[in-house]
């Protein structure tokens, strides 16, 4: 009796499901300890002490019937005004609270702002690899997303494919830099290069097309990398963040889109986005969380620790003769698969205790996702498997 | 440049912060005192000082990777078998965890239950007058909203005309009581009424019809009723239930879905409910908070202050006039319009600075909706303009 579009969700959920259950058998069976499981994307980094002290601060100084009411659906003003400073500080951007909406998670926030742009059929472009959930958030509006096809040099975009992909029904492109599966940071240069494309074909075809930056991993990035702030590149720009990562508070639900005076028709798109949040039943991020993040503005995980696995695995991996782009950001490695068939190659490694995914499932098979956000320990206790892994291969 | 479907919505909500900046014009000129608000649904109780404790007793107590990680997207287990078995003892029902799904309260939950059933073109039906809500989560997925006509004389469900808009394309029914506006509790009997007219069109039509119970109110019950728990009636009962006012927690979006085994197709609907939840952009409930009102599960506001200003407010409007159904929960009175044009009503109750929504908005022109979610002080300040208001129209 469910809907016909749910059918297909939930099949492909289940095989997500199978893996997982999977994985638990597994563990019974061998010891939890002998699974290598470097298939989920959770960061492993406590979060900063200062989210503890903050939640205590504000229930033993705030109201409790404001820390837990009902606000405006974009937020709490002062929380939206402390993330717009902060923004123009590191940034040197113009926001103030009226470019800030607070969401529920990027996820949400991601659902916001299709709801207040597409029309059925409208077309969303991406570039693979890419966040596969992105299928489901455009198809929850009758929207069409297009990938780019994955440059696997660098995994930089495509940027002359990208520009033949533009049509009149082109409504938005979304980018995810540092990139999930890949790592990789796209660079000041891919940014302008999308920007210019972008402009063309605005012009061209006299119609407003949107860059979204999904964000979540901006703060995870190594080696002193710099990570464009979008805006200040296109003005059809609006940012989706998430604390989930850089404050390892996935489970909150917590963060926000940024919507510049700059956009066009920013009115309209700023009033709708409150709308969409409060009509898609979201009505507004969860309370508490929102003063947390605040008070919690220049606070970070301690990346060193990713960084620390990044080092290990890539270095590891690379010397039993994987290949794989070395990633900037994120808490991912992108290693090409043994054999063509990715699918098959994860399925391989799980003789070995090896939890991996299929590059398919981003978009760009013959590849798969490592996610390294997991104990350094089981890292090392991983090592000899990935060994024996290649050495199948070497044969 | 926003979504055809966005423009309706827009323009609608700009009405209400019209509404809205109009009282707090009025504030600013006449002193917040004297501006007699009762426009919004909005709790004006405490939160019991156990979700305090509990918050911090988590925080001290449990792994932060935990409190505010990803678990499934049902919520903790530990916190869905708590509700499990706090229901089993209220209601004498036999839920686990696997019926009870944690949402991002009662909004997120009903757009969850509606992305699971609803195909394009799919009706829902509910009885007036209410929650306007409705319409947009039930639009979201293309469906339909029909309501049934309100029957004034008690504000039960009229069930002949009920009986007569159910179809083959009928999938849902949603119902809501304590009911917003009205704060009429659904008797019993009218509960057993709906249930047999809905067995009976299953079997016309050989269909499924789900009958969605939304129950934000249904702690809010004055003189000892009782409020009927939907699922022990009829079998294909799902609940939506919010702790925004029982725990006085309405910015913290958290609240659960009740899915019962005896729903038709169970697995499916369960299975597709979690899988909604994620594609929607939730996720998952926020985290900490799931665990507070697990904490909390015998906690409730204190409802006298309610009571009070319910008593209080009806014996005076009474007095004065008005005629009302004396409500039995809920923190609404809907109280007859003093002309026909309810619109007109509210409009004149301006003058002496009330602020009270019209029935139109819940599809009940002819009546007004007033909160009495408001400090005790304030009804009192306000009833010499409710006297005069009365005294206007009575000349």
């Amino acid at each position: 009796m469910i809907a016909e579009k749910m059918k297909g969700y939930v099949a492909n959920s289940s095989i997500i499901r199978a893996m997982f259950e999977e994985g638990k058998n597994l563990a019974a069976k061998i010891g939890a300890e002998n699974v290598y499981d470097f298939s989920l994307g959770n960061p492993s980094v406590e979060p900063p002490k200062h989210v503890k002290e903050s939640i205590i601060e504000i229930l033993n100084e705030e109201n409790s019937m404001e820390v837990h009411g009902y606000m405006s659906n974009a937020g709490f003003e002062s929380v939206r005004k402390t993330i717009a400073d902060s923004l123009n500080k590191k940034f040197g951007t113009y926001f103030n609270e009226n470019n800030i909406l607070m969401t529920v998670g990027a996820a949400g926030g991601l659902n916001v702002i299709l709801k207040t742009l597409l029309n059925p059929g409208e077309e969303v472009l991406t570039f693979a690899p890419y966040f596969g959930e992105y299928n489901n958030y455009v198809a929850n509006f009758d929207g069409k997303l297009l990938a780019v096809t994955p440059n696997t040099v660098d995994f930089q975009p495509n940027i002359e494919e990208f520009e033949t992909k533009i049509t009149a029904k082109t409504k938005a492109v979304i980018i995810n830099t540092p990139n999930n599966p890949t790592g990789v940071v796209y660079s000041e240069e891919t940014i302008k290069k999308i920007a210019a494309v972008l402009e063309k074909k605005q012009n061209e075809y006299n119609t407003s097309i949107y860059l979204i930056a999904d964000e979540p991993y901006r703060e995870l990035a190594y080696d002193g990398v710099e990570v464009p702030y979008l805006t200040k590149y296109y003005n059809n720009t609006i940012v989706g963040y998430s604390y989930s990562k850089s404050l390892s508070l996935p489970g909150e639900r917590i963060g926000y889109l940024v919507i510049p005076n700059e956009v066009d028709d920013y009115d309209d798109v700023f009033q709708a986005a409150c709308v969409a949040n409060r009509i898609l039943g979201f009505v507004n991020a969860p309370s508490l969380i929102q003063k947390v993040v605040a008070k919690c503005i220049d606070a970070e995980v301690d990346i060193d620790v990713y960084n620390r696995n990044r080092e290990l695995l890539y270095n590891s991996l690379i010397k039993y003769g994987y290949s794989c782009v070395k990633p900037e950001g994120a808490f991912y490695l992108f290693v090409k698969s043994l054999e063509e068939d990715d699918k098959a190659f994860a399925q391989a490694a799980k003789k070995y205790n090896l939890l991996i995914v299929p590059g398919s499932a981003f978009g760009c098979p013959g590849y798969v996702r490592i996610a390294y956000c997991v104990d350094y320990a089981m890292i090392e206790r991983s090592l000899p498997a990935f060994e024996k892994l290649a050495n199948d291969y070497n044969k």
